[in-house]
């Protein structure tokens, strides 16, 4: 085994009290991923003992504090925690600061380069917030540590992909948000992504955000007419292949679905629920924009199966396959 | 065949340039159905045999002007439009007005007891707004001839059912409709019909507003707080089996489909997405609330398509088939 040539991906253990530790631990024994990459989990060593033992997972080897160390699947250990200071599956100010720092720890170390790509498991924004660090997720402190301006969220999966002008804000904030450029921006940056995924030029279909998509002025406030179809005609120009706006809701039928790489969305449910509804287990979420690698599990802490045995690690699977191919190149 | 048993179905013809036409023809001819109902196509006769010789099929029998004359599968010739006045698979006022005029014929004749329930083919609101007649589709239109004002959508198919508190409005206006009576008017209307149609104590599932259904008030303006949670609160102090509000995203995943018997939607989208990736050829809309039994294709008029024989008129004989079983009731 080549060790040295594999990427090596900094795997965030996420809240200690959530599902977290159990993927992670799952992942340092799925032996097809090791063969991939070198994953890494910034975490905290006690926390994922315990949960080894109490959901009966191999116990965690190769435990490190400094990451020169580490050159075979392992964990950094960074001490964020003890197991005394919280209770699985509860809302807690001090697992939401752990959560932050392997974050931290990860993102310095993707602008150290002694990682490739970053891959996280969920955090709880209550739990953060509560720790009084006020980003609503991942992908706002992400950019908020690397200056990044123009960034976007992407869901991905062999059957759908949906990238997001808007994310993580409340249902009514979401208008004044759409602007011409805020779109263009995310349809550049999610062909971008889709041409390096496909190697090919790709095929991109943008959704309204009324219901009908306006049906030409009569629902909503000519959204589609003001801000989307003025930024698909920029992306055109640009050469970028794009259709729509459509009605949001016949959009994501089989027969597109199979001929379009990925759909611009206006807000999180548009897209999370075509995709959670169709594609659940196998989702991996990707923020475009950023200069690092980042990809995600598509799914939350899950406190009511936290620390059970009972969680899926199908997602994070993916999210680190991905992130892999990413981090080699095409 | 004793026809005085079966229940008779008004069939509104809908704007004669669209799909309307020719999935009625089918309706006319699919033997199942016609032993399940007599279905009565309120409609141009002019436009029928045009459509049924430009796209091959059966000439339209039996045509009267009199609905008493009408004793088995035929035609109400209501003579609101001639085949000049327009071109198929455009938008015109005469198509707009003659639409509403096979609709407002059949809610007279509800009215009058001489049909038992309404099913409609779709129309095109712009043609109609065009004509002067401003309402936003159908359900308005019975909504206003009625004086109903306890009414809602109900999307429904064999493996996913949706009622929606607010449907035909632009996106933006959607949180300012969102009261705590008008979400439990909801969930009783939705309540009685699937108890109708179950023939026992519905489960019904309700949907948060915000991604992650708000997340206990990191996301939007406590729309769950201050709206969705008080309605359920109220509607299980009526001995309602309701759960939620959850977040609309996870919601519609298939362990949850296959437990649920209806799903309480926010807005138009939320439902419609899932329901149209998920159960798209299948789907029946009815109104409920309304004294008029009424269902409807899930599908718009298709202007795209229009007299060329491609159509699939399967969610019209669905339509029409709830009609009869709604009509003959329990």
């Amino acid at each position: 085994m080549k060790e040295s040539t594999l990427p090596r991906i900094a795997v965030t253990m996420g809240d200690p009290a959530g599902v977290g530790p159990e993927i992670c631990l799952h992942l340092l024994s799925k032996e097809e991923i090791l063969k991939e990459c070198v994953p890494i989990i910034f975490g905290d060593a006690c926390v994922l003992e315990k949960v080894a033992s109490q959901c009966s997972l191999a116990l965690p080897k190769n435990i490190h504090t400094d990451l020169a160390d580490i050159n075979t699947p392992g964990i950094l250990d960074i001490r964020a925690i003890h197991t005394g200071d919280f209770e699985p599956g509860t809302i807690n100010a001090k697992t939401g600061h752990a959560a932050y720092s392997y974050l931290t720890a990860a993102i310095e170390a993707a602008q150290n380069q002694t990682i490739d790509a970053i891959t996280t498991a969920p955090l709880n924004k209550l739990a953060m917030n509560q720790a009084g660090i006020d980003f609503p997720g991942h992908t706002e402190i992400l950019a908020d540590r690397t200056d990044t301006e123009d960034y976007c969220m992407m869901l991905t999966s062999a059957n759908l992909t949906c990238s997001f002008v808007t994310a993580h804000v409340g249902y009514a904030e979401v208008p004044a948000l759409l602007t011409k450029e805020r779109i263009l921006d995310n349809i550049k940056l999610t062909h971008r992504a889709m041409k390096r995924l496909r190697s090919r030029e790709p095929k991109l279909v943008i959704c309204g955000l009324n219901p009908h998509a306006g049906e030409q002025g009569l629902f909503g406030n000519r959204e589609e007419e003001n801000f989307i179809i003025p930024a698909v005609k920029a992306a055109r120009e640009l050469g970028i292949d794009i259709e729509g706006p459509y009605p949001p809701d016949t959009v994501f039928l089989k027969w597109r679905r199979e001929t379009t790489d990925a759909f611009i969305c206006m807000y999180h449910d548009q897209g999370h629920i075509p995709f959670k509804a169709l594609a659940f287990e196998e989702g991996v979420n990707i923020t475009l924009g950023l200069p690092i690698i980042r990809t995600s599990v598509d799914h939350g802490t899950a406190l009511d199966i936290a620390w059970q045995g009972k969680a899926d690690a199908n997602s994070l699977f993916e999210a680190v396959r991905l992130a892999s191919r990413l981090a080699c190149g095409p």
